[in-house]
This record gives structure tokens, C-alpha cells and sequence, in this order.
């Protein structure tokens, strides 16, 4: 079956590895796997607004987020992907304002967002709360079957398949699809600190950095103070240098018998683990390294990739948008 | 100066004496004084969805609407005047969008929509709750200058300004226009209950509804047990009927003596008065209940006449929108 698979990044800067191994790994997996399929992969530079500061970190970022999805997506030896800007398809901007007149308003404030913010008493513009249904808008309009997410995006996914029951139920219709959700990813990814891992925390580790940041990200891991040689295995196993260790090298075997047995043998420390964290990153990361700098310094390259399946893209949100419309009675 | 002064009716079926009073025939005398301005009169067939029924409905309605105002502005004369629906100009939807990320939610729970909605425990979707931010939209995305309403659109219009200034100020350039109001109606149309005429107060009167209906609407009009006779002239003047009446006729001051003479001379009593109330709006929108009527079973001419200054309309919107898009980051 020719099922339509999609995700999305927010465009806030430099996706981190938090990111990566949560939807695009997964997803270049599910390239490789799955020929007959079609992949909407969306740079959400719409929700990136929710968040402003001035238009050239907001262009810079939808920049960042295209070079690092570019880097790992061979998107030439694939007709099927689609990696576009949310900006560059109005129709989503239409389909968001008649999502707004069908989902309830008290049940938007059962959001986690929304929740989030009614606590810690922040000042919230309408964007932020709003967020959640302009994503059901992205995969409402192109009738996508399943969503890989990370799994803090659960809510929004079920918020949007309440949306589309709701309008399918209202016009007696299956106008909309009900899409369903993947998360290829389980793990939650702590940063240098321990929390979280998240730009808003301020712990990330950027696999793109230049490597003298790098260094610093990995070398700023908080370790404990106690030497890593009076310390069982176990203990070690669970200092925040080791989970990161482990999750960056993702499920590469090994790697990870390898600083095992080292460890084990007490021939490494803290500062050696870091160090060796540092050169795999270097290492394994190196073709996406390169590919990253290169789009970067040729944004004109970034544009024609852009640029060259939107026509496409744009056709099939017009024809769905005029159905949608014909269903509620805007086509006169 | 060339100014822009826009007006909107949101379709929710056949506008009311209270819309023609307060924003038709305003824009009628002011389109004849000023023939140097552009005039944007605008269907709302997007607000309208906040409370969707069905399909044939919202049609029926987005046709009503434009019958309404085709039947007093003649559009054919005034080259300068653009009668449009909503859903037709895409980018009044990327607008919303960009807005709805620049205007604080603690502002917008301030509007006396929501309060009202919250005071009657209603259940509300988010539409109706951001439906200020989407008239922002309308208006900031043409560069209105000025807006004709009616006195209960007042702080819809302050919520406008607020955004559009702190955008400017935001970005640091003078992107949107800041709009004035005009309010050329200052009464509260009563409706046949004396309570405030509205459709949801199920108590208008429709001067386009076919004879006997505007008849029986008319002989509704609630009145006092008492007899008119042994009423004193002031105490008339208070009735429902006789305000009523006082609005219908519009400042038209020989019809006022005429009726004030019959009172004072005894000669009429409450039923008179309302038969010559469904005579004088017979006679006097003869003109307006004929063309409604041609167009409302000739949709297809409403259809051309809305089609015609489409493609200039939709010009304007996407130069307009390109350059807010700029401003903000998202040309890139």
C-alpha cells in the first residue's frame, strides 16, 4: 500500500542528537526499508514563530534545521521524500482556522503545553497554546497514515485524531484520515547536566558544533566527584556520562563492549570516557559533519532542494484543501 | 489620500436591521462622499464556521450576505470598491498564524467574548476564542486605515491596534498601519422583545424576509397591556414599538412628525402603528427587497460580481504578505 509517513522538526536551531536519533535516524531507516512509501518530512518554521526573536535567527534556524535533515537523507536517490518548509504551504495556514472552529477550547487547556504554562505562571502568547492544532493541520492536510514522533509528542498526535473524528463525525464524511503514531525511540536523552536534554535547558550536546564547542559541551558533563576507580560497575552505568555515552552510540555493540571491558579493567577514567566520546562522535558523525558544513555555506543549494518538489507538494495541498472546503461549504 | 476604509459582515445568514442601520448604509454615504478612497467590504464566511451547522447552510449564508450587500452598494458604479469573502485570500490565514504568535493569551482572556463565554460556562472551541486575532488579520494584511462598526466591535478593533503595534515595535519597522474606527451608529437596536436585537436572541426583524413573515415578525413587536389612549406621549415614546419604529425610519423626519401627530391626536393605536411600521419598510427598501431578491435566485451573478476583482484582491494580499513574510525571517 502506498501509505504516507511523515515528521517533523521545529525549526529552532541546530536539531540535537536528541533529535536525531528520535525521528531522523529512525526515519532514514524507514527510507531504506520501505521504497513504496511516501515521506513528508516537515520543517516546522510556522511553529518556529511561537518563540520569536528576530528574522535572522529565524531564518538561520530554518537553514540549521534543512542542512542537518539534508546531511542524513539522501534525498536525490529518493523520488518519494518530500522535505519542506510549513511556511511555503498556505493551505496548512487554511485547514488551521477551521481546526480552530471544531476542537474545544476546554479540552486544549488539558494539554501538557498548556498545563505547563498555567503552572509555572509564564507569559504564553496565543501561538504557543495554539501550537497542537496547527500540527494536526501539517498531517490532516496530507492525509498521512502514521507519524514518527518522539515520545513527548504523544498528546499532540491524539489531539489531532480527536480533531479528525470530530469533523468526520460533524459532516457525516470520512474526510479526514485517522493517522496513526511510531515511536522508534524510547529512551529519554539526558543532557550534560543530567536533566533532560533540551535547547530550553541549555544541556544539549550538538553533534554539528565546530569541534572546539564540542569539546566543551562533552567536556562540561557533569561527572561525580568520587573517582571512577573506587566505584562499582553498576554505579558507573548510571552516572549521566555513561547514559549519554550509551545513547550516542546507539546501539552500537562494539563500541559499547569495548569501554566495557576497558572499564571494567579500570584502565579509564572520566576524562578518558569524555575524550573517547568525543573522537566517536567525530568519527561516526563525520560524513553528516561535512554534508552540514557544506549546506551551510551553500544556501542556495539548500533553496533548490527546497524548492525543486514544492510545485508537487503545493498540487496535492490545493486539490485537498478544495475537497475539505467543498465538504464544509466554502466552494460556492 | 488615498485611504483604505474596510468593513466586514460576518455570514450568518440574512444581516439583520442592526447591520444595515450601523455598517451598510454608513458605507453607502460613505462611498458616495468620498469617491477617492478604496473600500473593502468583507463577507466573513471564516468567522462564520465558529458555529458550524452544515454545508448548505454556510453556503446559503455566504450568498444571503452578499445578496444583502449587493442589493445597497452599487458596485457597478464605484470602481473603487471591493466586495470579497474571507476564504478567498489565503494569506489572511499565514496572517492569523504570525499574530496568533504575537498576542499574549492573558490579553486575550480580557476580551468580552471570552469573559462572557467563561461567566455563562458555555462550551467553546478555539475559533471562538481567537476570532478578534483573525479580524486583526483581516484588517492589518490590506493596510486599513479605517474600520466602520458598530459600537460592540470596539475592542475587537483595540485588540487590531495592540498587535499591530507590538509587532512594529517588535521588528523595529512600522510593517502594519495602525486603524482608527468609525462608529457612524450610536443606538442599540432593540429587538421585538425589547431585549438587544440578535439573531440568538431569536428577536430580529428582517426587512428582506418575504411579506408575511416580516408581517408577523412585526406584529410581535411586544407592547403594553395598557391602551395607548390613556398613555401619555412620553410614555409612548418609551414602548418597544415606538423605538423600533424611531430606528427603521432613520432620521427620515417628516415620516417622525407624521406618526408623533397621529399619537398626540389620538388617531392610532398600537396595531396602526405596527401595520404602518411593515408599510413604510415595504415601501421604503423596495429597492433593496427587489434586488435581493434577484440576486438570491441569480447566485451565479453573485458568483461573478464576488469573482471579478478577485485576481486584484489576491495581488494585494500576496504582495503584502511577502513583505510581512520578509520582515519576519521567512523569505529565505
Amino acid at each position: 500500500m502506498n501509505k504516507k509517513i511523515m515528521t517533523g522538526i521545529k525549526s529552532t536551531g541546530i536539531p540535537h542528537i536528541g533529535n536525531i536519533l528520535s525521528v531522523i535516524i529512525p526515519i532514514k531507516k524507514i527510507i531504506k526499508e520501505k521504497k513504496k512509501k511516501k515521506f513528508f518530512i516537515l520543517i516546522a518554521d510556522l511553529h518556529s514563530i511561537t518563540n520569536y526573536k528576530n528574522n535572522i535567527i529565524l531564518k538561520n534556524n530554518i537553514y540549521k534545521t534543512a542542512a542537518v535533515l539534508l546531511s542524513f537523507l539522501n534525498i536525490k536517490k529518493y523520488k518519494n521524500i518530500f522535505i519542506y518548509r510549513q511556511s511555503n504551504i498556505k493551505q496548512i495556514n487554511e485547514l488551521f482556522w477551521f481546526l480552530n472552529c471544531f476542537y474545544s477550547f476546554n479540552r486544549i487547556k488539558l494539554s501538557h503545553v498548556y498545563k505547563d504554562y498555567i503552572k509555572k505562571k509564564k507569559k504564553i502568547n496565543i501561538g504557543m497554546i495554539n501550537y497542537p492544532i496547527l500540527m494536526a493541520a501539517d498531517i490532516l492536510l496530507y492525509k498521512i497514515n502514521k507519524i514518527i514522533i518522539g515520545k513527548d509528542q504523544i498528546q499532540h498526535i491524539e489531539i489531532t485524531r480527536k480533531i479528525a473524528k470530530i469533523i468526520n463525525k460533524k459532516i457525516r464524511k470520512k474526510l479526514f484520515i485517522i493517522p496513526k503514531y511510531i515511536i522508534k525511540y524510547n529512551n529519554i536523552i539526558p543532557g550534560i547536566d543530567g536533566k533532560k536534554m533540551s535547547k530550553s535547558n541549555n544541556n544539549i550536546i550538538n553533534i554539528f558544533e565546530n569541534k572546539n564547542i564540542l569539546e566543551k559541551q562533552i567536556m562540561n558533563i557533569k561527572t561525580n566527584n568520587e573517582s571512577i576507580y573506587s566505584m562499582s560497575y553498576n554505579k558507573i552505568k548510571n552516572t549521566i556520562l555513561f547514559k549519554i555515552y550509551k545513547i550516542i552510540i546507539n546501539n552500537n555493540k562494539e563500541e559499547l563492549i569495548n569501554i566495557k571491558e576497558k572499564i571494567k579493567n579500570k584502565k579509564i577514567g572520566f576524562f578518558t570516557i569524555k575524550k573517547m566520546l568525543y573522537k566517536y562522535i567525530l568519527f561516526f558523525y563525520s560524513k553528516q559533519r561535512k554534508k552540514f558544513l557544506f549546506f551551510i555555506n551553500n544556501k542556495n543549494i539548500i533553496n533548490k532542494i527546497l524548492n525543486k518538489k514544492l510545485n508537487k507538494l503545493i498540487k496535492i495541498a490545493k486539490k485537498n484543501i478544495f475537497i475539505i472546503k467543498n465538504k464544509l461549504g466554502l466552494n460556492i
